[in-house]
């Protein structure tokens, strides 16, 4: 199953896609947020809420998509998880995880605007996997971690490199306001094999920047979600974005920096296309 | 005036402290969390509302002092800004301030046991000083920072310190569930000068650990607001963990952590005294 977070006739909701047709959830169980969904009924409430129900509209009636979950609780962001990206950066595997954090306002929905803000003009790039928590828990094991998962959605973690680069912690670069895209969808986790090997392809302007699959990645999405959930206990509608590979602009010779009027796109398998443009502020 | 946020015969509220009673603004308002209060209704409403109102109920009759805001939106802590702190660590001043950020779960209340988890046993203190925003915004400059101040409270940022170096970025080593200490008090900012030097100290068992003045900061409150505020919209209720001086555990010789049974103390001048035993999970 697909759900969807979206604006509507003035009011944000959320639902499931079926047919082309939305089943509007958040309309049914009197919430705005599907993170705040998650939090109190459960992935699997939603979906049995919408396999009964019939559409309320068609998906072309929505006014706009909003980031897959506009609420998380937290967002936790893994750095250098691909080795073509540790190479180009120039750094070194660890052993453990890099784990920065996003705020919820640093996100917005497909096709939505990515926002080049006046303080830089080096908004890069980071085509990425998300996935979200489905089953809370704190101390999770790499063996169950998969059925904590509620599901998947592209992730664009979109950076200002400069900001980024201030000091030696990233977050200020990681969170400008509308810089990071998630979306279109959530595809749920039943719609994804455990272990299944995702592709991953970012596109600016139609030219592939980036591409890799998730038997790349360094720390796997349950050593992930292992690392993360021993130090902080996971909630229902929490974020972890997994990492991006190798090809951000900044580190190609010369550098690309996104600007007004780009589109990116990032597309995975099974996932959909995340599309943006790019809007200077 | 100063706020408290606490729990009572199982609810969690929040209230203002008047001559050792509480005024319960939160059964009064119909909230649970002082944060909420700030973003709903400001905190002039909050001030305006206890004023006018008699205490419900003497201080020593709540059962627990929680988080002085326990739902903050973000809570955005500097690193580095003390010199004797930037030298004991063998690192560099930087042109901008260093942000890292802890999340709501982090955090306790005065006098709740700060956990010493099983994953490590380098727990050590920073006394800090934190700011709440009062009045939200984005782009606030220096000058008008001040004004966006709710008021101000002891932390103590406590930190897993190999966690907090299992990478370049600090995040884990920071967000270990009841590691982080705020309290007791919220106390406005009209009860503290602009630009008033607060004297911080911090003590382990009683031996001072940690001595400074504000006026030592490399990034002044203002300046931090007004760097924050460039990537993200404050939000009322927002924290903003402004920095531990010279003397944590980690960089003495030999190093000093915290350990069960010890009790660390964080106190500011005009804001009381933040105590906390520890208490291994």
């Amino acid at each position: 199953m697909q759900f969807i977070s979206f604006a509507r006739q003035g009011k944000n909701s959320f639902g499931a896609v079926l047919n082309q047709g939305v089943v509007d959830l958040g309309a049914r169980l009197g919430l705005t947020d599907l993170g705040a969904a998650l939090r109190r009924d459960g992935v699997e409430a939603l979906k049995n809420a919408a396999v009964k129900a019939d559409a309320d509209f068609a998906l072309k009636d929505i006014d706009a998509y909003r980031p897959v979950v506009a609420d998380p609780d937290k967002i936790l962001c893994a750095g250098l998880n691909y080795d073509e990206h540790v190479q180009e950066t120039k750094k070194q595997r660890t052993d453990h995880p890099t784990i920065f954090m996003r705020v919820a306002a640093s996100q917005v929905g497909h096709q939505q605007p990515i926002l080049l803000p006046p303080e830089s003009e080096r908004l890069d790039y980071e085509g990425e996997i998300a996935i979200v928590i489905g089953k809370g828990g704190r101390r999770i094991s790499e063996d169950r971690a998969f059925q904590h998962i509620a599901g998947f959605a592209c992730y664009n973690d979109g950076s200002i490199r400069d900001w980024q680069l201030h000091t030696s912690q990233w977050g200020p670069g990681k969170n400008f306001e509308a810089t990071g895209a998630f979306g279109p969808t959530l595809v749920t986790s039943d719609e994804i094999g455990e272990n299944e090997v995702l592709t991953l392809e970012t596109r600016l302007n139609g030219n592939v920047m980036q591409k890799a699959t998730t038997d790349m990645l360094i720390f796997s999405i349950p050593t992930l979600i292992a690392y993360c959930s021993s130090f902080v206990t996971l909630a229902p509608g929490d974020v972890i974005v997994t990492g991006t590979p190798g090809g951000v602009g900044a580190k190609r010779n010369p550098p690309v920096f996104m600007k007004d009027g780009d589109v990116v796109e990032i597309e995975v398998s099974k996932l959909g296309v995340l599309s943006n443009p790019i809007r200077a502020e």
